[in-house]
């Protein structure tokens, strides 16, 4: 019951399904005297856009924000903010046919398991269009943590056995492909990649990496809210991801402490030689910047036939057609970066209160 | 600030410092009418106690629970359970000397920066001696989770670079070694090179690996709180985790969906022909059994000499000397599995109310 | 910060201003498989509206709800349900005259002080106005308690010093006059008075009595969230509203425990001979009604020249004309019912999981 | 489930029963930095023991807490604080004879109801006896306070019919008698009235007003917790509160706008010339005090006979001996104010980041 918020004082709700009128979200608990337009949101909006090419979907999402409560002559005013993005491009019917299939490494069964019965259109309440809501939502935690000198940037870190190479590193590159892949070779090998395999009728997965600038220290809540645990939830609540890691991740699991352990030192504030911590130390930030992966499963609609059964037990195949992506990718990343910001805002304003000191100052 | 509770209906608090006279936890929410003794809950604190061996700290914890409330005649009232367990073997003097230096991979940077002062004996809350509570919490969701059918396995699935063989799989094995390896001949490779290691002052990470069997269609709140999310989240607030991942995790990102999609079958029931996922689909249960490994840093406290500074930024050498496990891996199984069983008691309930059927029959 | 939500399980947020675009709630947690279409939400606006007499503002609001999410062929999916009304006959022009006034009795100053800066239109959030949503929500929350049984009433008891004559009371009366009062001597009385202040440029408070029927025994959660307690800070949430009491209230004060005590009978149940205590003992509903009074401050806006200060800080005078009630009470009773109803709801579904026995059977 | 924690940036959490081995309370949220010691903590638990006198009951409370948690060196560490208290006086046996029995005006029934089964001994986690927990956070959240500047007093305003002479008022005066009342010649004919009604084995009730000093505008979180929404809240989960009213409360719903809204005027700061909104104007703190009243119920238990039910649904009649008060209110004194501290603290965090200007200075 109630998981459609998240946060503690900077607190997000959203709403809505793929097919319904709208989708929205509130973000309640956002401090009064920010600077904030449609604008500042649009932005984030028109990068989760699919773009015209064959790498995303052909939906044409024209994702209009309105700011509805919230703010006034273009201030906030510590009210809930309301963010309605209407549902312009909904084609209801093209789901009939699968309203009763359990499309394989979709929740259509587990919906109906919970609930009873489900919204078919275009997966309801499960679809990757409730990203939209949490995009407008971070643009908002976005623009309140340049308050506080704290930026986000996530992309694609690699597309099914394409990794970019750290060494051609370059973000500017990530906006002009498709893939928003920080590597031009990769760009272009992993471009191939999915090319083949939408031709097969199949999909293709990859990971993200998000960087978070700025953060200074103190940021996170132990020993249950700990930073990268909060980072963690946000994250893995996006549909499609299965796995994250912080820092060497998983390789901390396969080297020894005389490797991972980051040695402190100073020069004009404590830093570290190295950052194999992606940044989280004891749950709390240690000023360096959060790294951490994130592992995306292949877009589960597929052309190819699969065999599954539908809700009256019985065993069919299909072959889904429709407006689907042959990778979730890059579309992921502003979502990975939406519920980032998400996080890093709720901290930042909690960790105000963390010491006396800072309060009476 | 008030990060030290997790869990909405099932509410799970610890309090306590490593050197500090005591630590607990209390649960709050756990439903009257479950039949519960302190035996239930020192099973698995005896569990978590470190082995008399040299994989883990030569500290002696006696750690005797003591449930103080909530509890009536040997049944729960619906009332908080306040577990309370005394920390017999404190030696505050042990780390005097370390009171001013900033051990690399440690807390004490982060807890400073944010709090203004810390205590230092033993890492203060962020010690490793917090985990106590958390399994005595543990204890009573697992207990109640049992009324549901529901059980969890947690064990060692890699140390540095050994990892467990499948075919060999034997969960008794996992409970007679100390490393908590469910194959035998892996055991005795990792019981080697954490040997080795510790004879060179340096430590070592691993994987470990949960299973919880039983859980039926239905756990999980979208689209914040949707169960891996939340698992994750648990999970990642224990100290030295770095990473997560469910079903084929990061393997997900690098393969197809023609490969990673569970195809559904009927078989007394809607079943999957493979568990890819982890058994959670749209960020619920499906029926499978939930599977999922979890990244852990080696130990930071290490005889190695580290270069790091002073809190007068200074910069020192270091070899921490102590009591200390090479291997934190074999410890944090059954935490792993407390903050798992508490996630899982925390939405079993939730989800009672999830359908209005379910509640008026 | 974020104090826009109420409720645990079914929770409620609200957003929106008086002369925003729209005003709506976000109903998150109410069970799946719900029969709820607009004209159930719609029942609660309407009677919420103000009335074609001078006893009500003169504004006059269509208040058309539309379900924008969450339910699906007319049964809820367990997913949010957003309620959105428009708001079509703000007239933003209107309060330019009282944009840098402190009017007095309104939250003007206490918001500026708070957040730096206010949305003046017609008092913005804190208006009347956002009570819209609460009725919305709450008629969503009594559709739910219908399920269980349970129904709740409330009613003018006093306008000034008219109060009801119990022995006259007739619930169907008080649908019948302006003023919401079971008692058609009172309500004429009670009319009068409201014309006289009205003409002489004041307004006048109020009592309102609310009883919910067929709350069964076990709602409520000690020992902060007892059932009184939940209600009471929903009911004070309302704006005006200055006291709360149950059963004999403040009457309780003044006598003896031989007086107050309720005794026990059985009779097909538990029952009570008196219902002093107004349906609650020890936090926990005891299966008698629920009963409880709540006073009502007089309208804050009036014609009536009032001395106060502006954002400069200089005495300044004002009579404030425009559309405004001389009389709140009847439009908060419906208020009153919501925010009873939304509680219930919330702790109705809690109590599934207080005990065992329930949630196996 | 889970109704004992209390806050949600300065959070609470109790647990034990009267007759368990100790009862304590979690304080987690508590900014880093306050100085805090025991002393701090026992002056109020001292307030609150019964005193040696025919007002309140003979049971020997010693109460010593102990903080066992979240202070190093005397000063909070930010860390949850860990108080507990013995119950040294614990005389499980007196109430053998009535477990069994439904005592009117106490929460045996519902309990049952709810719970399914109850610890009887004196009343269980439903006793007074928990109340002692709170008043040890209280101190906690006094101690804090005391940093912003903001004190609260509260004291008997009347017993039975006997209310204090507001032109006496002596807050000194409240601190000799044993009824806590702040005019002498009130507490002399209070103490004649509860003398005579002991003798006959009856009880009475009482008015507890309570003063919050120093409180700047901005406390409060519209619109679902609004300062005063939330101060009922915590008051009414005090056992045998029946009514809460601010300002002039019951007395508003009487009267008219010209008579109760309050005048703004400057003189060093926005003040107002009257305070009959008890110091909260839209569920925002206003800068003047705050002031409120509270409806505390007969003591329950009483010498006289009364008429009930067992468990198995007979009639009996019960005669209550032991250790109880012949009116609750002086010792409910301090619960109250403590009460009001969790909150006022728990809001005074909260407020600092309502604004941007405040977060960034």
């Amino acid at each position: 019951m109630s998981g459609s918020s998240v946060g503690k004082i900077f607190k997000v709700t959203t709403w809505g399904e793929s097919h319904g009128k709208n989708i929205g979200a509130v973000v309640d608990g956002c401090p009064a005297g920010l600077r904030l337009c449609e604008d500042d949101v649009q932005i984030d909006l028109d990068r989760r856009k699919p773009a015209q090419s064959q790498m995303t979907t052909s939906r044409k999402e024209s994702d209009r924000v309105q700011i509805v409560s919230g703010v006034f002559n273009g201030v906030t005013t510590g009210s809930p903010i309301a963010l309605v993005i209407e549902n312009c491009n909904a084609r209801p019917n093209d789901y009939e046919s699968l309203k009763d299939v359990y499309r394989p490494a979709h929740a259509d069964f587990t919906y109906e398991a919970k609930y009873g019965h489900r919204d078919f259109r275009g997966g309801g309440r499960s679809s990757g269009r409730e990203t939209a809501a949490r995009v407008a939502a971070g643009a908002v935690a976005r623009k309140l943590l340049s308050e506080f000198g704290i930026e986000i940037s996530a992309y694609t870190y690699s597309i099914g056995n394409v990794t970019i190479d750290k060494k051609q590193f370059d973000i500017d590159e990530a906006k002009h492909n498709a893939l928003y892949m920080p590597d031009k070779n990769a760009a272009l090998q992993a471009e191939q990649l999915v090319k083949k395999l939408f031709s097969e009728g199949d999909s293709v997965g990859g990971i993200i990496e998000c960087v978070a600038f700025g953060v200074y220290a103190g940021l996170g809540e132990p020993v249950f809210e700990k930073l990268d645990a909060m980072i963690a939830q946000a994250v893995f609540s996006i549909g499609g991801v299965k796995g994250v890691e912080f820092g060497l991740g998983f390789g901390a699991a396969s080297c020894c402490a005389s490797f991972n352990n980051d040695e402190f030192y100073f020069d004009n504030g404590v830093k570290k030689r190295t950052n194999n911590c992606g940044g989280v130390l004891g749950g709390i930030s240690d000023g360096s910047d959060i790294v951490f992966r994130v592992a995306v499963k292949p877009t589960p609609s597929i052309r190819k036939v699969q065999k599954t059964i539908n809700s009256s037990n019985e065993e069919v195949e299909i072959s889904i057609h429709g407006r689907h992506d042959p990778v979730i990718v890059p579309r992921a990343v502003v979502v990975v970066e939406a519920m980032t910001a998400i996080t890093l805002a709720d901290y930042a304003l909690q960790n105000v209160c963390a010491n006396i000191k800072n309060i009476k100052e």
